[in-house]
């Protein structure tokens, strides 16, 4: 099993980075957390962290073989990009929305996600915690997809 | 660790109910695998459901001294009960928002949580599942605050 | 045949509250005038009225397997309960939603209903009447359906 | 008792005009129904059919001396015509306004009505039977005010 | 003079609950201050506390004849319940709108009140002193109408 | 001078149709008047009610070359109407706009004019008063432009 | 008869304030004609420029024995003053809301009035012909209801 | 202890301005109503009516010093005036907003307030009880604050 | 193949009106302009113009079975007339929606288009030009769907 | 004449991504017809997909002073992006905005378009058929302009 | 060069009023260091503080010929003062508006301006700081202007 | 003491895009301008310009350690950006938002900015003037908040 995770703009500053939001562990150490788990479950991780827009949408366009599912945190994106929705919608493989902090006790347009809808659902609000879970889920809905 | 776990309105239809939108588990069938995963966690369990919006308020209050944390499926309340929400602050408890189908995909009304603002964080989207990984999230962020 | 009849919330108080919108007939009397038609019909009927929106839920979804289908007037509730939508649509039933007075007449926030999407279809401004119309409705509409 | 029936613009088309949302009877089959109904209630209809707002306004205002109540079914003007509310509200006739489909269960723009607030009542979403119902429900409100 | 002291929904928790929003006394303290200036005034109340918005309404509607007025503090159901609203249009009786908390200095939900338009008047900000002045203001209400 | 006078829809209902709002004169009484007046002020009327909003555009249209002015009350087509909005700012003639009643002293709705816009100026609230003032403002505003 | 007649702020710049707007007349210019025109109706006025909301408000209220009736023209204040429209509704006399320019096709915020409603009529868009219009206006109004 | 009692725009006219909503009251006799009441409780009060807006806010501005609090009807003042708002916001007293009528059974614009979320509270719909309510507050207010 | 071209209201004063923004050649220019594309395509054309809503939808309806396609400009109608849109979808034909002007960069309100979701394409901005293109889309479009 | 072709964001997934919305054809296929369609018409071709923003706005700001004329689908740019727009503002060359499926029958948010009120005209809904539309038109733009 | 200098309503508490949000200098520093650096830019200052928006209104329109331009902070009148935006839309003068704090940073109503379109530019957040660059911008518009 | 400029996209074309709206300065002549005068202010500055989101994310989190300061032209982005707004956040150094145009006086969705919120303030509406009257107010916050 292989899964794309993608980490939106300005993550790349996590730790620095209003630590009372987003917490104070740096995206390097949540990556090792994530390899480690993918490992005791067997599963491959291509992870990547970008600023960019368009290095999101080509990325996910460019793994959609290789890939059997994503966990994305589109950050900002999560807000303006209808590009994004659009990359994964195209590539139909089941998605997981991710989170550090719970984006629906914050300002008004953080509530509303152009991921949401195209993803398979959605994890907020625990920190590192939430791509922990949200590979567990992503890992599980593959799983029940390859019953049926 | 002592956790809540509130089912809302409708959901003894599980199983029953748009099988193609909820799942065709019925609910005793997610309490058990829930009792089962909590025993391996050690963690005891409170489960209820409940067609009221008073009930699910009493059960809240009430239940407050005995639990640690909540893990609430509001179902139908989730975008109408403003009581709910006075409840789960009341208390002052980690508390997990659940729902089995992804609600960002469905009627522009269910995009709206009253609940979710004041919630630890928000699952979603992976039916039976949801339940699973939020009973992980809740003991997660026990553990988490107690070791502050 | 067998048909729910469902009272929502204050119609208890039917004749006293508010004649001049209301009508002067009591809830005892209209029901008796829908037994006595019912009869004509050959159809049984199953009346209750409710002030809580629990109940009404629990009243849907315990008769779900014994009635045809359902003559509601959710009244207060019409404007507010995701939570008796769910209801109907979960049962699959035919439902007809009524109304005493005529709600596109009367305050702003009486025009939209959460039900009506999910009924079969809607009735309102006859008074007592509406009644009357929507159990021709709610058999017309399962006889329909039986020669399909 | 003299009842003027009003269909609106594009009903001439019924039958062929998207048949799962509109139903297979023809207007004249339609017609012919409500035709025999108003024998049996001793009533004289006066049924015209109009594509033109402007038509269907001066029909309401040529025989508001001949009529004793209005059955219309605006259809699309339903919408859109403050026209058409003015003449039902200028001639003061007991009028049911009627629908074939559910509107309130299709497009957003479908759930305004201008027509409701000056109607004495609102039936819809019972196909053809939405008419036969309406016929009734307009002989019992000319009834009773009469009684008065 | 005979007086409904309505409290809604989380008002049991009070003094727990949120203690910088809602202030330290306990309901049972509020409630002991109230029956002491009802007696001075020669006032006799009838208090009870309710998580459920259908008991709200059945116990309004079953002392409609037993009450000169009403004093209630809706809690939640302040923002959500139009079958409250109905419940104290229907009694036709002089009703005070209460708040502890100054409602309009909190979200945006909360300015809103289905219960303020049915009302005789709204006091709110003043924390137990609310239940005081409305008290007060009830009384006076109910000698106004007296005198005309 | 020539000016066009036109009478919106339901119009040629005047006297019968809601006289609280519109007032006890008949049309034809007001085109007396405004005849009358016309000849003192040397000035040339061509005079029309139309139900049908592609009538007016049609005569708006066609009399394009022979007026030096327009007289219009569109009736309910003001709040709805874009095509006598574009036929008036084609022909390019000064436009008085005139209502018998305060618009804005009524439904929401008639508060919205998208004849206004292009109109030169409106008048509203005086009853038949409104088409005399009307009378005098075209005669004024057209001597105006023509004496620059 | 006695009429007011009151300008807003800023209409003492007329004249040299946008002309292409505002038209080239100035204040005094305007109130020349206006009491020649008075004159010959056998009209008292009182004319006053202000640009201050309170003093407006006051000059309504002290002149409410003396006047029969009251010209205003708002100007900005048309579109934000709550305060100068309560004190129209309070002193109960005909109103005629003016306007030099056509507000309709000016800015959106333009398009709104307080005044409006509680006015007996308005009348805009002619330049400084607005006024003329609305004297005429006002003394048929008072005309008119002192023969009721 | 010192308070500011400020009635708004247009309370002069009180008696005299729409009695079926204001109350047949004259405001001197409710300020006699309140001196006596100032005197029982041993309080100063500083008392004045303004019809503008800067008058107000230089009352409340030149009397920070003097006052223990503030005791405001605002009037029309309540939905317009940001000033009078950041006025009570820089004086940093104590304030109780009031109201004669119940604007939330009033226009629309009416049940915005821009001063109640920096009120200590509101009271409205008592007709001149509302001033002895709010005098009451304010007192009780200030006593609990001093006892901090 | 057979296209029927329908043109809006006002569409007759083309080459008078507004040239600014419609270009300078008249209506039968552009007929003979299409005419002529249409005998060098192999298609029949049946071309009119209509002021009235009424006879757009009756043209549609009475030529549903004779056209192969539609290619129409609403003019004014595109942003009011759910009646047209509904013949459209009625008759189940490609359709092609056309408008000399681009829509979009003029008044808000023409943005909006109650035609173009039941369109199968729109084609806006290129002035008489608009129409050339749409013709070689509807016939493009036929020959597409005569493939599968 | 020189003209630049502009693929948006995920269209080098053509063919792949919801064939059901877009079609069938690659882009590689769409760029050939595009090409020889271009050679037909003297016409010089450059063509590019990007999915960055940036990209684009660089590319089209680069290629000003070589390009007569821009074909750009920007895709779900369309609908976020005021930095296209500004670019083509900017750049002041005839555009025509392209869209393959009918974007006015897709979600809400796909019907508002940042660039359309700055192109010269929009086609959509024809599949790859838009872009030869585009292509047409583009060249017949700049001919008439170059008329002029 | 002379330069009117406006500070709106209750900058006169400056230093006393919330001294976290507006700074501790008082409003007569702040005058003195405008002075200051006006002599040194050999500009002539009139400085005014004014708590009525008519005071303001007329200060611009009395010194509409000895201004070159205007620097004015309107304070609390910014978001609601359609008056004082007349008055400077009237004396077409180069404007800049100053606010103290950063307004978009603060509650919703104060990130809407009635002020800015009329103004040649905007400066907020820099405190007293605010004045000093405006004061610089101001003379650096004029200069500009002078030149062309 | 040093400083970020960072200019947004289109700003490379300055002086050939819309010199009405922007000015006729390019870029590098606004630059060296700024150059000078940070040299006289002892001010080390550096400056970019970015059409890409993404590269103005990784500039600003890339110098966050380099910088005291930033001065940011998001130019088009200002409306549509979340991603840079966290950008800005994130590092936590004073930041001066600046645009050329007074962006309040052009389209609606010019007036609302993402950034603004974030930055110490705004300097808009004076063209390359904004740039300067920018630096010397970074300078001056630095300054300021080094004191404290």
């Amino acid at each position: 099993m292989r899964i794309l995770i993608i980490h939106g703009p300005n993550l790349n500053l996590l730790g620095r980075r209003e630590p009372g939001v987003y917490g104070v562990q740096t995206l390097p150490q949540i990556d090792a957390q994530l390899q480690e788990l993918a490992e005791k479950m067997n599963v491959e991780l291509k992870i990547a962290q970008f600023n960019s827009e368009g290095e999101i949408i080509s990325f996910i366009g460019d793994n959609a073989d290789w890939a059997d599912g994503i966990v994305i945190n589109p950050a900002a994106y999560t807000h303006t990009s209808v590009a994004i929705r659009d990359a994964i919608a195209a590539v139909e493989l089941p998605t997981v929305e991710v989170h550090l902090s719970n984006v629906f006790g914050r300002e008004e347009f953080r509530h509303f996600s152009y991921i949401s809808p195209v993803a398979t659902g959605v994890i907020c609000g625990f920190g590192a915690g939430s791509y922990v879970l949200a590979l567990e889920a992503i890992v599980r809905t593959i799983n029940m997809s390859d019953r049926n």
